[in-house]
């Protein structure tokens, strides 16, 4: 066997699919695990692609086996393990030699990691086992002929949308990484959104899981089609083999977290890009696993009288809900994404992130291929004005606004779409309420306001 | 003279302030300031309080004016210029000698400080100017022995609540500087709140500022007297003397903010404690600042129609929601500050933190004492199940919906209220929606789930 085209790092559940993944399109690779009997075992599982694979026992054995300038994915645990194999690695490899961290990097550290000077990528790959197996959506960051030099690898083995790679230089340094992290933070506000969805069609509605699965799968033909929909379509219609009943009506109410939403909630606390939707999302993350606190918040304050009156919400309405909810959503994300682009200076391609993100990824769908053409027409501009997206919103803001207020009177918790709703009411809203702050501020620490005849510096009599 | 009590540095609006007010509570006090000239036209407006001043013109004579061992107050801005303080000032001191840090800083760069060793306090100081002039709410945090050899005197010189002063040692390093970040995070959504159910009053229901200065006016003799309702009225009824108009309606609406409101924010995600209603705040302020992106939303979507019906809401309908929401956002404060005093192993005494904001601070409310006797009985349970809260919120979380409701339906943002209703709903809830989620990230990621019978790990049908 030749020398290899790329070698890899890391053979947990990622890491093998992506080397398999690799492997398939044709390349030859290198692969090292800590534990050489995983290695092994990875080879010798890996069928007819075996004769792609080399199953290297030292960084050395490693380092030979690759083509120079050599480029070697790491796939481990974000963080300490990341720093620990760049140690090891770098004083064998030559100079042009590149590693690219392939793990979900705090972009900060990516940032730090690519000061370096040294050829290093950051890529985010989103789309989980399946996604890395059989073509992920990959977002990568750091000096552009870095990217150059392994993007035919990185394209082969992305996902395909009508046969466009969703494999895209995002940028410098921690680009990649930052795509990533907003990505997951939508993620968490589309599926969050989907929940509340799915608690008023059962406890509003009083519909059993299948019918919910019959009707995401309806939805799932029209303008919110995509993986998330699909899937909890699947969810909702699937079968516990322990009782017999609906799988979804045996899962515990209680959410874990990786963190990527939160590092999202947080960045765009420091980017002043206000995400209140993903907030949202991660709040009812956390306090869904305070299950103890909410028994005894229902015991206290009594079960809410959550079915609504027969009639007062259609499924056409919550179909819409979703449709203006989704958008504000998204509208929020890329705000951020456009104000990061700005504070760190990464020309962030917008409507380039709408398009890798329209296959492989898990925020997938039909609506990412829209806002792709209104963010090339206009990047800066925030999607609930692209014209595409305000028509949605002007079809359907009326029905979010049933749904939240519905949802309010019956005690169904819906805190995105109500977020959602009041993003949509705020940014419609010409004269807003934060002149009673700005007087509140100037009455006890002196903050002064601008005046309406635009004089700046300005105190209320009270000062006097 | 003989030599003072105490030195202060940074003679600014607060430092000022400050000084006078502990020369005039009978200590002598040392000042010194970057600029010389300031120092001494600061002694020279002192009037009769000069006698109880030192002006200083270098470290060696501030020192030297003290009593040993000594305590420094420094009163500059927060960050760098506190490090150059302190660098100067501790090769001259003595090792027993104290700093205290009474700026605004961030509780992190107080912990690091703190990590020297060497004696050193930060103390939170709400309640702006005049508060600092006459009696600000103090909140300390460093080695107990060092608060207690200055309480003496940071206790005259606070706020007295029914002649209990508010001045409290709240924990080790960081937590005074702490506290007063949840303070403004607080701060922020109380004032947001109110900015709010303004807007519905205005917007809503037609009422011009004269008429709801009349309404806070009100308001401060019942459940919800406080500073913040107080002021609010004031501002309200204010006369612009350029206009002759309203001076609320001639104040632009943009808000500014000094960030400790988003500090709690990125603490409160840090800490995975949601404060949902100070996030809604935080975004607020900086949604208000984009004012050309509202108004074309306003054009684009055409204005809401925010006329409620007659008699949709009444006055009394908005005061029980503004209750309600307030007790939630106050609850999410304390459940904030009880995850970090298990962080950082601070034992905050919560009921005392409610006892040393009932005078002085913004926040100063006839609520916060009736908070103090909740968190005496129960300091680790959420405020929105104390008897006393549970009982107010059972009587009012009808009027939230009300509320919450006819602002959804007719286009009047108040999101800080949604985001209340939305967490009172979810910890009422005690099943709620997140096995969908559970069921969407197994799907995706084999990220397992908890079958209701109890057994952990589990997988759906669907990663057979």
């Amino acid at each position: 066997m030749a020398l290899c085209d790329i070698g890899l790092i890391g053979l947990g559940t990622m890491g093998s699919a992506l080397s398999l993944n690799i492997a398939e399109k044709g390349f030859d690779i290198a692969v090292w695990n800590r534990r050489t009997k995983v290695t092994h075992a990875f080879k010798a599982e890996a069928g007819e692609l075996a004769d792609k694979i080399i199953a290297t026992e030292t960084y050395e054995e490693l380092i030979a086996a690759l083509k120079s300038p050599r480029a070697i994915i790491l796939m481990v645990p974000a963080g300490g393990p990341v720093d620990d194999q760049i140690a090891q690695l770098r004083p064998l490899l030559d100079p042009e030699d590149m590693i690219i961290d392939a793990g979900n990097a705090n972009f900060h550290n990516t940032r730090t990691r690519a000061a370096s000077g040294e050829p290093f990528i950051g890529i985010g790959v989103s789309g989980g086992e399946d996604g890395a197996r059989h073509g992920p959506s990959i977002m990568g960051g750091g000096p552009k002929e870095s990217w150059d030099s392994v993007a035919h690898i990185l394209e082969a083995i992305s996902a395909k949308y009508e046969g466009q790679p969703c494999a895209t230089w995002m940028g410098p340094d921690g680009a990649g990484h930052f795509v990533k992290a907003v990505h997951n933070g939508i993620e968490y506000a589309d599926m969050q959104m989907i929940a509340e969805v799915y608690g008023i069609m059962r406890d509003g509605m009083g519909m059993d899981a299948a019918a919910i699965g019959g009707v995401f799968e309806a939805w799932n033909k029209g303008p919110l089609q995509s993986y998330l929909i699909e899937i909890s379509g699947e969810v909702a219609k699937a079968i516990d083999p322990k009782t017999g009943g609906a799988m979804l009506d045996a899962i515990v109410d209680a959410a874990g977290q990786k963190g990527t939403g939160r590092w999202t909630a947080i960045e765009a606390q420091h980017l002043a890009a206000p995400v209140p939707a993903i907030e949202a999302a991660v709040a009812a993350r956390n306090l869904s696993s305070r299950r103890d606190a909410r028994a005894l918040g229902e015991e206290l304050f009594g079960a809410a009288p959550k079915h609504l009156p027969h009639e007062t919400l259609s499924i056409d309405t919550l179909e819409q809900a979703l449709i203006a909810g989704k958008i504000l959503c998204y509208a929020q994300g890329f705000v951020m994404l456009s104000a990061a682009s700005e504070e760190f200076q990464w020309s962030l391609p917008l409507p380039a992130i709408a398009e890798v993100w329209r296959e492989g990824c898990i925020i997938r769908s039909a609506m990412l291929n829209d806002m792709s053409e209104a963010l090339t027409e206009d990047p800066e501009r925030n999607l609930m004005f692209a014209p595409y997206f305000s028509d949605h919103l002007k079809k359907n803001h009326g029905a979010l606004r049933q749904v939240v207020a519905q949802a309010a009177l019956h005690g169904l918790a819906a805190p995105a779409l109500l977020s959602g709703l009041s993003y949509f009411d705020t940014m419609r809203t010409a004269r807003g309420t934060a002149n009673m702050i700005q007087g509140q501020r100037d009455f006890f620490g002196r903050h002064s306001f601008v005046h309406i005849d635009g004089s700046e510096g300005q105190h209320g009599p009270w000062a006097d």
